[in-house]
């Protein structure tokens, strides 16, 4: 019997974790908490959901039984309800605002940063910190070349393009649809606090220091999101078919990322999957790699849930078993 | 063992199918067939595909041993297929094309029409006439009004509405992107062949004829189908409340269609579920009811292998326990 | 020297106003009112505007000195200001809003409601109610044929689609891009405002009263507005050529509508002009009409612009010299 | 009398362009030339255009009869046209194709490479090579810098987001809507033609060479474009205020650029002016510059009026005295 509570599962992120769960063969209670929505069914914002499951409130009983937590709530507002599950019992919490990430990858406070297909969650982690979305696309990018010494010393430019289901679910002037639609633009050019995560996991995969330059961006999409990445290539003359080669050799065991000629957000819409490509440029040196993700399922919900299953043992893939694709 | 085989499995509703086969508990062999795309991976258009699937040819042993045939091609190329497999031993061919509506609801050559939640097929069926996407919105819109009495006599008027997806996959000028974004438009207003499965579906509800006035329009957006339709009340001062009775208890029982204020292409987005609106307007004695579905899944995918379900005895959910919604 | 102000001039209406009379040949002034932005530049929310203009206060002197007004401001807010203006001077005022719309066509407090092309405004008017941007779409569309003896008795149904940007420029849940975006829905299905104002347009130009049934249905675009209109033909058997003759004729003289095999959104977009498109049903004997604007331009800021015109004398085109087109 | 003649007018950049012919002060005769339309009304494909407008064969004698044509042909078409307008007396031709950029900024043949705000046409030029619309994009975001020493050596990083429009009118798989809608995704990696004209331009306006990387994406939308452009600032910790100083002095007496905080493609929908934002990364000594341009208008047809504007001696503004924006 394993019970989970998602915490925040009206949002975005939330329901992305409710999909996963529902059809999860090792999850057998699902406690969808939301204060809002309090004895609503979750069927109202997810089709097909069991018509029995009701939102509870945070300190139901039911949800206080879990021995999974996710918490899929605004940053600031994680630290209360990681106290209040633990002291009921919780065996794993994860946390997918960025309130713990912050902690460093693994901090004296035992929360273990963990991204799937790069930096896997230990057997047996209680406290995991959930990637950002950004990273995540950035990372799959970039670290077979990374951890396969293909990326010399220098800055890392990462130009990041958001659908807008990124920015969440509350209303705000310049996400009403008239304002969104038709409109790109960059947004919080200095100081995202995805640029230290991702210097923080390059570091980690590369052995040494990397600033990096981060500028995210919004595109007229609900879901995926796409991260360009200019790297300076250890050697500027590298074959190009051999950094592909640590590419597909990096991931050739992983069911969750493809290498292809070209990533496209809309081939991995709802999907766990990510898509992957990589180019060198003889003319300048770089390295200039893409990921493709959906923000919302593999930039959140999906790997929450991949994080589950390597921090209890359940198979890699357990309740992953969908398939995306816009079309 | 139940072997499936996907005709035209490269398509939009061909992918579909997949998607929902792969997971269904009572197949154990799926066969995608793609004359383009033979011995292509089919994860190559779909997200998280099994690696191992690759496209065959229609006449390869693997797609020639279905016991199930799909059949998701052009019409006029099912009747080719329909013999080839038939000889092959397939014990259910199941024609999305409108090929075989025409032959009538339950025609002497064996055809039957069959509509999850408002036709349903028989047990034991052996050739299956998959319904059109609009007139799937449209009768789970009328159907409980028209077999409870609600409609009078009068023609019955539906305005359709469509995402892009439902024009298939051949780019097509009036489909570029840069012409079909931001613009409405009906098509095809006098003569579309979904007019009078119409009219049949419905006479067979009512117990008598309708004319019927079917106006498609395209949409911008991939997918999503909602059809608005107006029908002359029997009582034009017929209780609201009487006439949303006749429809929850139509759907009580089914899983799969929620009958809700306000009907959303957004919300079953990707769903097999539908969500069926209606009111009754005092001024003109119409009854003015909505219904959305995704045209791909509900409209085509999801409901074939509904149909597959009834009439191979399998449970009435199985392979259709994924959730919908654009967010 | 013709001083024009604008009240709500930061609104979506209200810039396309502002974007008319700029290069309006006989408007020597433009005061453009935006109390929330008071003292800033207007460029700031159209590109291209004059540097120099910047928003005025409601009671500055520059809004005051107004020979014409144009109030672009939300329902219940007009009246006050019509006070103010007239008292200060004003020769004509029009009104946008809904709010003199119900004052009848031609109300006892002077107030004309004039539609462009349809019901011109008269020389010598003091105070304009501009139609909705349905009734406009839905007029166009069904004008000549109601004028034309071509509509029997009956009632007449207006299925219209809308951009989103005709629900306004204030953030709302249901309005923010990822929850419109792949949505199509219908809203407000009984009560709509513009319901009783195309039964008192229609009764005008046929001569009878006509029961109307509108339902308004937002969809996944910014700009662009169609109706669907479907009335019962006087002769159920007309001839389609004959019908289509009426159309060609009532709008041969308008530089602004075009009757066309399709009316598209897309092709209209930004455009003062309109597209209309007509049918005969001979299996309902029901005429199909679509009428096609953007309901910012010919909807709302072009055809305020056309009532100026005809009120004060000047050029039926004046000022209305650009050319739509989504792409 | 000034005659002008539009080559590929159906296409969009030939539509953009008459858009702003016709109401030119200076030009007195417009001709549209459609090999595939000839005869037919232009007003078919540009809502709002003059009736009598015809499209006209290449050869016909109004087409012939220019004293400026514009070339928006495919690129290879374009040097027929350029001899047979020449023999037949046209004083300017400006060839939008990428043709004659690669004869250099001013070749040995006469052709001079002109962006307006950036390098103005000089006037008397016989004949001008258009600039593409990423290099608008991206010089527009950098000239200031680059012109005023702020850039040091090193490679300048231009990551292009174009909406879809930019691909052209023919439909294509990858540009059909289902495929191109919720998609971001970059194309032609290595090798695009615009990288060069980038770094020719650059090189010219710094004074020495600049290794350009260029990676273009599409967004789903139909009209704008986004450049983000990274360079190594001369000075690691140069003050921001002093680098936007130099861009506000840069664009001071410019009607068509505005520096902003953010640039974005959906307040300049439609517009021939351009936004430019600038910040300067202190942790990785990156200039972070932006550029958003609508592709089609000044990415194209109202950058080829401006130099026509400038060759010809007519006001900088005239024929471009239209306001964009999306809402």
């Amino acid at each position: 019997v394993v019970h989970t509570t998602v915490v925040g599962a009206q949002g975005y992120l939330g329901r992305a974790i409710l999909r996963t769960l529902w059809r999860h063969p090792d999850v057998t209670d699902v406690t969808a908490v939301s204060r809002a929505l309090r004895g609503q069914p979750v069927r109202t914002v997810v089709a097909g959901a069991p018509r029995a499951a009701l939102f509870s409130a945070p300190d139901d009983a039911a949800a206080l039984a879990a021995d999974v937590v996710f918490l899929a709530v605004p940053a600031g507002a994680a630290a209360e309800r990681v106290a209040a599950h633990e002291a009921a019992g919780a065996q794993l919490v994860i946390d997918l605002s960025r309130d713990h990430r912050h902690a460093g990858l693994a901090s004296a406070d035992g929360w273990q940063y963990a991204m799937p297909d790069v930096l896997p969650a230990e057997r047996g982690a209680k406290r995991i910190a959930n990637p950002g979305c950004y990273p995540t696309a950035a990372m799959l990018a970039l670290a077979p070349a990374l951890r396969g010494g293909a990326v010399g010393s220098g800055p890392i430019i990462v130009d990041g393009k958001s659908g807008v289901s990124g920015a969440g679910q509350s209303p705000r002037a310049d996400l009403h649809f008239p304002e969104a639609n038709e409109s790109v633009r960059a947004y919080k050019v200095l100081g995202h606090d995805h640029t230290s995560e991702m210097a923080e996991v390059a570091g980690i995969l590369n052995g040494h220091a990397h600033a990096v330059r981060f500028t995210p961006h919004l595109v007229p999409q609900t879901r995926g999101l796409l991260c360009t990445v200019y790297a300076p290539l250890a050697d500027p003359n590298a074959d190009p078919a051999a950094v592909r080669a640590l590419y597909e050799a990096a991931y050739a065991a992983s069911p969750f990322v493809d290498v292809v000629v070209e990533a496209d957000t809309g081939r991995v819409r709802g999907a766990h999957t990510a898509e992957v490509a990589v180019d060198c440029d003889p003319d300048t040196g770089l390295l200039v790699a893409r990921g493709a993700i959906d923000n919302l399922a593999r930039g959140g919900g999906s790997a929450a849930v991949a994080n589950m299953n390597g921090a209890r043992g359940f198979a890699l893939g357990a309740g992953l078993d969908f398939f995306g694709g816009n079309t």
